[in-house]
């Protein structure tokens, strides 16, 4: 089977360095297949990029090669990683990119890229994504020993991911109403559905799922829960549990970053129970 | 040969949603080929979608399948089909989506898609083109035969597609003056080029093409009917017959969106004869 | 071994007639792997293009075809043609796209695209990327004798591609302060970083890589030389030697064509020793 390489990056949509990239891995791999995931992260924006990988990661076949290029640091003394999670191998600098699916999965194996002979004979200082992690996803796709790469590393560098915090007691009627989770949003989508860092799993530690409602997002307040975009009319202000199993907050029909000024890092409130 | 698999989606433009579609396609049928056709459809522009699926999907081979995304009533009593035109294959909702092809050329096949066994283990209740149609599609590239994805559809549902309307007689050279077609503009594509209904089997109905004219079109009057861009200096109204059969107003090297104030839904008026 | 095809046109992000030419790449030659360089070139700016296929043609493996797709003169007298520069093949209208290319070396073989039986049996005054490009890639993939395609031609149409100049006297420690390089600023990357026509070519004339600086671009004076770009802290205007090997003016972090007002054509003055 033809290995497969995602490519994830900060470069612009449809940069020609992404097509620089697909250049040096064709030719040292002519039969790789090749995935664009996105390369439209905000430039330099590392945990952005960890969020995508970690949506994305886990759909795709075991030992499928997911280079990220984000990389503020290019050039400096940042180290560049080969990772495996699971039955997926993640490449790119150890700048945090991948500490997000580290946060789900620990990796089993971490190995910095130290062995020039995988690398392209001429190393440029600022673009290694071309020079160094190209090259390296062609070999791996070859079958590279990954232990041939460079020395194991202890651990990756880690990105603080804020947990949503319950307050209150969940458990006896006579409280209910006092329990609350209070998290953020932590990304946009192109629909402009605000999506938070609150799961299905803390949504459960609520007593009553019909009862649940966002009390506290942006412009709005009182926000039902509901199961799919179409439950309500055009317009209304919904929140739901996303394809994800992040909550969300959307608007049918329009954008919720637009109609309730949600952007990232804002701070949203639900609560379970009676009003 | 491996299949080939086009996206349509209003995911915007290297949206990760459509990667996690394409791991999920691959993680079935490694093999397929996979090809965007576009994922910068307005948000659920259904009509824009049929209209961009009507003008691709004949060139490509025979068996093609045409994955289609744009989905607002996602998780409601909506049907997915399956629906085989000519040699192509579509798949997506029953939205009016392929309607515009429909119009052209009857389906032959269409069924719905009420199988589960062939969709993703785990069905969200928002993203059906990753848990339903991306699966569907790779076993389809697998060869799947289509009837086991559900009970046969009699009709799709169908989207009102204007057509234009022609006035006055186009025999006798007394009358000439007095023809006219009357149609809009359907679509605006990058460079700014309002393409129009008026086909050129319509102009047909002219006597003299050499005469023919547009007389109202936004901002613009008597825009001349030309062969190309560059049979006028640049900035220059003209109007022609694009690669798809149909009038576009056009300004060289320029856009007539923006120069005629062009778009959707306005209305042309084409004349033929002397002035 | 299937053939690779590289995309780059200004059709437009995600433009539905890249779909177009895709389909019909595929539907002679199914085999063949496409890869887009990028479809968000200005609309009509062929010396965008030509600097982008510069960049990146070489790259790819041997006889790569790469298709260019800027074509104000569609439909018009200019020619479309076939060239072979060093390993790799490009394929466009003869308008100056492929003279930055040539201008760094010579092509061996120029053909004129003039035999119709290998285009589609219908071509469209505006869509010749479709209709005559498309299928020619096809059938070179096949293994198509290019020689079949047409007539030979002597020469490209040739753009006009300003090097920098260089004043004062190289030798000498007496006259080091008087030493300047005057270039321009020739493309504005996704980064907002501006990379300029002065090589490291160029640098070298200078004595003393240590002491470069530039001394005007843009709102900029005094940018020192720097290795990359975390060689500074955020916010500082560095210069460097970019991965293709030009000159560029970059903001850490940031964006130069912001920060210091730089855009295309913009004049850049180098100088060597002290200040």
């Amino acid at each position: 089977m033809p290995g497969i390489v995602t490519l994830t990056t900060d470069f612009g949509a449809e940069s020609p360095y992404v097509a620089q990239m697909k250049g040096v891995l064709r030719s040292i791999d002519a039969s790789a297949v090749l995935v664009d995931v996105t390369h439209t992260i905000a430039p330099q924006n590392v945990r952005q990029a960890a969020l995508v990988l970690a949506d994305i990661c886990d759909r795709f076949p075991a030992d499928t090669i997911h280079v990220a290029v984000v990389d503020p640091g290019v050039g400096t003394a940042r180290r560049l990683v080969y990772c495996r999670v699971g039955e997926q191998v993640l490449l790119g600098p150890d700048n945090g990119l991948f500490s997000r699916i580290a946060q789900r999965t620990s990796p089993t194996t971490i190995i910095a890229l130290e062995e020039p002979r995988y690398w392209l004979p001429t190393v440029s200082d600022t673009f290694h994504g071309r020079d160094i992690l190209a090259p390296v996803a062609a070999r791996l796709c070859q079958g590279l020993d990954p232990r041939l790469l460079g020395a194991p590393v202890e651990r990756l560098i880690e990105l603080d991911w804020p947990e949503p915090r319950i307050t209150g007691d969940t458990i006896g009627a006579s409280s209910i109403a006092g329990v609350r989770i209070t998290g953020e949003v932590i990304a946009v989508d192109s629909f402009g559905n605000a999506i938070t860092n609150i799961g299905d799993r803390h949504l459960a530690r609520l007593p009553d799922r019909s009862a649940i409602r966002v009390v506290s997002a942006g412009s709005a307040s009182e926000i039902p829960l509901v199961r799919t975009y179409g439950d309500r009319p055009r317009g209304t202000p919904v929140a739901l549990v996303g394809s994800d199993g992040l909550l969300e907050l959307a608007v049918v029909d329009s954008s919720a970053a637009r109609e309730l000024g949600l952007t990232v890092s804002d701070r949203v409130e639900v609560r379970g129970g009676p009003t």
